[in-house]
């Protein structure tokens, strides 16, 4: 069964998602960056001025977190929201966060700006229809063993609700390599721009989950033609309640992202002269 | 963070699941036989009659169904647990259909005797926590690239709902091979059982995705220890609406159960004997 | 580019690779047994007195070892393959062990009754070849990540060189799960023999690396239709110079074999009666 | 078993390879390109023309070819080494080839600058050792399903010899992903330079197995920090006698090349400000 709405045969043009203060999929450069939880207030009001005046483009942070084990922290719930829109308040940066219910997601559709269906529901077809029913910016998580293939058939659920709005995000596949958390499979990136109308991003953090290999990855996403980049930043990585190995440092984020921009620029003007 | 309940440290004693008609964990050997989707009243009438004949313990069919693809079949909803209703109302035997929706839990848990999650859903934290709370007994099957650690979480979050009914049911593993469409992992089956108390079982129509290769896998389930097999099976494969390739026909069915039955006894005498 | 001489339409009638002490491919079980290296002259007399009083067939025992790390044991080479012949003198068994290095198979031809390519040189073509031209039958592993494509082509070289007594080796696949060394294909034991005339067996010891799993998965391939299964066995795992984990200790071979031969003539009897 | 010649704890410093026109390791950009298999005199001339204009660094073309059937094209053998040597002579370009067989080390490092040991010999235990000892430098391909741990044990091997002229080369490892050939692990490239002193390449024709999706990986290659690329190229991709669907054609190399180089520069420009 072809996917249709997807497909680069049925749009050739490049569909740009826009959020007012950025336009993803439109040859610039976004980076997302947040901590991997919402743990507190303070915590994201720190975080949020940190963004700000790095050139971070939208924040992202998780209020309900799935996890592997139910005996692992879950998550602030709606609290978190609350606390990612004051973040939103202060910096005018839009939001994205994960949203793992159906049942939950008029009131995170509510408060945020974008959701995110993440890699364990990428085949949850009642979230991915609920999602475009929303009529919210989705971005779209690979699942860790998923096919392209698959992938853009959950996103012609999506799709097939009217939305448009779709952005996909590779965030590695699980392999049996055991040194990297996943295997970053930065092919998916030109791979998808092929198949596809709808931009996409990379998330480097849970790609290799190792802090040391972010920034090396992040680069080679931009120069496979990412349209944008994840990255997982906390205050204070060793006290993270979840994926500290894999967040950087707020210094580190200040000196990769106008690394990444330098090298975007590169890029780009590569591209403007036909390479 | 450790599971607990699934484990067999938590519970050295073998954990028996008790359907009044038969029993799963007990030593015996359910088989579990259906369409992979419901299509008709006059379908599952006709295959009821075979089962009953057959000596299947317990009848399984697709109500909801989980399709990559938003333009395939997606089952007959309601109608379907209906008609699986009436199979059971004409063979007295207990039924079990799959459920991919929290929405959904209740009213599936109102007709059905046990509660299938899929693949896709394995990591559906949601889901898991309302298939726990419902009190029916799950058969969860493993997540088509999830490893055993993750698997035995995933039926912690059931068990931690204060639901002691789980069947674990291996399904095949992706790999890079393509020959089968996943790679049935038999190791499962003696792995699970030295790591919790729960009894598994095997489905080796989505673990080979190949008509001639479901007896062998289903022997080599049972020679392994299996508690129960699932097996695919439509009146008529090439005219299946899903699975067809995979879909055992009557007759084969007819010569596997009788089959599985002596090397189940056969492996069951030689425990006896201590081997 | 298609295989031929290997292939099931090239000949539909199975072939039996004759050993003159036992028959591979014929319907019968062959076991094989030994120490992952041979380590002295001791330990292979209280052996092979051991595999004689057990009924094993055939035996095993490496004296060139492919390491992964050039620190490890690797064999004790020619002196290895004098121990095997006197074995093979004490009890009238023939042996197989594996050659690693184009050079040095006339000299362990000279010694063996069987060769076996390991999983590392499955695609070592020159080995192949030459493995091939030597007459001897040939154990045949399968690459741990090789498709049953590329396995049946590995045989082909060895059959373009006039060679038909090529037994495939099933001994695990690579995959992401961690707690098994590697996945045991038991799907690939009857696909094999759908796709190819030439018989197949087992080698659940590397194929499961845990001398606990040994047992289910040698009755699994047994049931799955193996011609033979190969076990590591050592008279004291803890002090193997070389995979320990999973050899078996003397006590458990001797519960196993006569195990497996009551499974065998369950289901040969079982395939007689036409299921 | 843990390596330590290869180790980075055992050798801060990066190692080095020199080959006089070129120095592989030292921050520069090594471009490697060629033929999959050397065809022809008047192919070598041709390409050597357009790789010396291009700025290429080192030309690659296969004369043992290792190929999965035994009846596919298996390389022109000594007289693929005669004209690579010619084009050397009409370059001033140092050339790499494949050697499969320890038998022919010695002919091969008779006429190569740099011998290359290709995936599906990485464990070819005696070949390693071989090209060790002709103290050649070696380019170290990945197997296709090695972890990282075990290349670099491979390496170790040479390395044991006294040859401390490694090259790794990442090539794409195998998974279940089919849209592309192989899936390119970029992070291996970061990885290695943490693990290890050794250089390392990238390899995304093989890595990919796709013509449109090399460019994109190349680059990404170096953003990665690669110490070089290594691309097949061929005048005329379609008639190819292998790997056509990823070979270059000449106006494709002429576009690339000078875009890795200006990201490169962007690249190395960022490294010095620290970021």
């Amino acid at each position: 069964m072809d996917n249709i709405l997807t497909s680069r045969r049925y749009k050739n043009e490049c569909t740009v998602v826009d959020l007012k203060t950025c336009r993803i999929g439109d040859g610039s450069l976004a980076i997302i960056a947040g901590p991997c939880a919402v743990e507190s207030m303070d915590q994201m009001i720190y975080l949020a001025g940190l963004f700000k005046k790095t050139g971070v483009s939208i924040i992202r942070g998780g209020a309900y977190k799935p996890r592997t084990s139910p005996y692992s922290f879950q998550g602030l719930g709606e609290e978190g929201l609350r606390i990612l829109a004051a973040a939103r308040e202060q910096t005018g940066l839009p939001f994205v966060t994960e949203v793992t219910d159906v049942r939950y997601i008029e009131k995170v559709a509510g408060y945020a700006d974008i959701i995110q269906i993440g890699s364990r529901n990428m085949q949850n077809f009642s979230l991915l229809r609920e999602a475009g029913k929303s009529g919210k910016p989705v971005i779209l998580k690979r699942g860790f063993s998923s096919t392209l293939e698959e992938w853009l058939s959950a996103a012609e659920y999506i799709a097939a609700e009217g939305n448009n709005k779709i952005i996909f995000c590779e965030r590695g596949i699980r392999t049996f390599e055991g040194y990297t958390r996943n295997t970053m499979d930065i092919s998916a990136i030109p791979a998808i721009k092929e198949l596809s109308h709808f931009p996409i991003i990379a998330d480097p953090s849970h790609g290799t989950g190792r802090r040391s290999l972010v920034g090396p990855l992040a680069k080679a996403a931009v120069a496979a033609g990412s349209d944008g980049v994840m990255l997982e930043v906390h205050e204070n990585p060793p006290r993270a309640l979840s994926d500290g190995a894999q967040s950087l440092y707020p210094s580190e984020l200040e000196s990769l992202v106008p690394a990444l921009q330098v090298l975007h620029a590169a890029c780009s003007s590569l591209r403007k002269t036909a390479v």
